[in-house]
């Protein structure tokens, strides 16, 4: 298990890539905000068997440019050395960790006069998670095309808890003809359902308990799925109300792009359920794919 | 005098390119929207010494998302034939000639549902040409961005003659880092001063003998600007009022990168005269450097 080399500055970044740019070496990708856990661990593990020599890059920047003012950016964790353990662990080389200057030379608040250049997604972006954060995805493809061009890795891995923001970077990875392989690797979770998430550890006991009704009015969802898709929202409602100390921010079943599907989908439509809610002072978000059939099905 | 190979799809753009991959050779790119005339030329031999023994790629796309509803897509010159001639006498290798939806798959317009990524320039694009022109530098960005994407070119080289888009341009691949050396080529001009466009051919011979206005104007500026910034505005001005056919859109001086001047800017700041114009129905747009003296000098 081989400590992974740090480096804070692009010219390092580019230095330690040099090797592998001149022997064609395929390069792996995996952007963090850091605080990683298992489900980092895992796209890590995806990155390096996709890389196969190549080297294994992990970037650890959180970026203020996708928070908006009041947003958690000053108490996300940060969590360095422990994150190095995790990219030993996965055996990643390389671990660029750069500060907020050297990411955004002339700062990430767009002046008036001076402002920076931004990625800006499609409208996708103002649905789901845009509805409550407007300005969040164009920070985050920014941030996103900042470090593909950086590292010009042959593969990005992605997780897909984080959903719509795997919708939004592949579609600007075509849009915007970037060249790179981009990987979604499935959500890991707790035994009892909840997705890992960063922002877990702000959970009390109280709380963690009542954040599996995220999991479950999932599941309640898929389950019902077979029946049609009001079956399944009526079900995913119903798991809803019978859940405390859980604060509804959207609850949506969208096609596998996050196409809004027609009202009465054809028996086999494949789609995405999705959920974001508040508990406490913490916003979770996660998501399943299921296959929706239809109401005849029930009877049958 | 090789006839260059032509490419309409990325495909074929990525197996013409894929020897010069492996061996590492630079490869040069030259955005154009076809048209191409003497200015072209200088742009295609500043590539081909760049790229040295790599080759030199030459997109030829009339974009139709930098265009308004209104604007002159429609009429904007199309004469591939002749393009390829002029590509052949400067020893372009490769010809990127798509069409509009080989480049835009799910076409260019937004859509409120599947609309596109897009690269959105900072503030410095609703200036100048922005002030009439508002969404016309996203629709620049974004194709200059997929057209590097496409080559991944070591060198791009644009025109001096659209200053504000070099300065834009270039500034997108510092914020995205794109990781491409953006190389600045100066106008070529008639005899008489004016600066070669592909739209000059919609000027008639009136028209024509007006449109050398603008670079009289420039002159006017920059032969006064050691005296000073509101000299060199006044002299411009005048220059003005005496040209008749002449429909200004605007007249300014600027920082080399197009940031606003101090009122009284100290001796020796370095500058750029700018000027767009309506001739009849064709917008024509122009610039020189210049570098700013003060006022007391003149008595010196």
């Amino acid at each position: 298990m081989t400590r992974p080399q740090v480096l804070t500055t692009r010219a390092a970044l580019q230095e330690a890539l040099a090797p592998a740019r001149r022997s064609g070496a395929k390069v792996a990708l995996v952007p963090t905000m850091g605080a990683l856990h298992a489900g980092h661990a895992s796209l890590l593990r995806e990155a390096r068997a996709r890389a196969g020599a190549g080297p294994v890059v992990v970037s650890v920047f959180v970026n203020p440019l996708q928070f908006a003012p009041g947003e958690d950016l000053d108490r996300y964790p940060r969590t360095l050395e422990a994150d190095l353990e995790v990219c030993a662990a996965e055996g990643a080389d390389l671990v660029f960790a750069p500060s907020v200057a050297e990411v955004y030379p002339g700062g990430p608040d767009p002046d008036p006069v001076t402002g920076m250049t931004t990625v800006v997604p499609g409208p996708l972006a103002e649905r789901l998670e845009g509805r409550t954060r407007p300005t969040h995805f164009r920070g985050v493809l920014t941030v996103v095309a900042k470090l593909l061009g950086l590292v010009r890795p042959d593969v990005a891995v992605f997780g897909e808890k984080d959903y719509q923001q795997l919708v939004l970077v592949r579609r600007m990875v075509l849009d915007l003809c970037l060249g790179v392989d981009v990987v979604g690797a499935p959500t890991v979770r707790e035994p009892d359902g909840l997705a890992l998430s960063s922002r877990n550890r702000f959970l009390d006991a109280e709380q963690r308990e009542a954040a599996t009704a995220l999991p479950r009015t999932l599941h309640a969802a898929v389950g019902e799925a077979p029946y049609g898709l009001r079956a399944a929202l009526d079900a995913a409602r119903a798991e809803l109300r019978a859940s405390p100390g859980v604060d509804l921010d959207y609850l949506e079943i969208a096609g596998p792009d996050l196409e809004p599907l027609p009202e009465d989908p054809a028996a086999g439509t494949p789609c995405r359920v999705l959920i974001a809610a508040r508990v406490g002072s913490t916003r979770l978000i996660d998501n399943l794919p299921a296959v929706l059939g239809t109401p005849s099905e029930r009877s049958g």
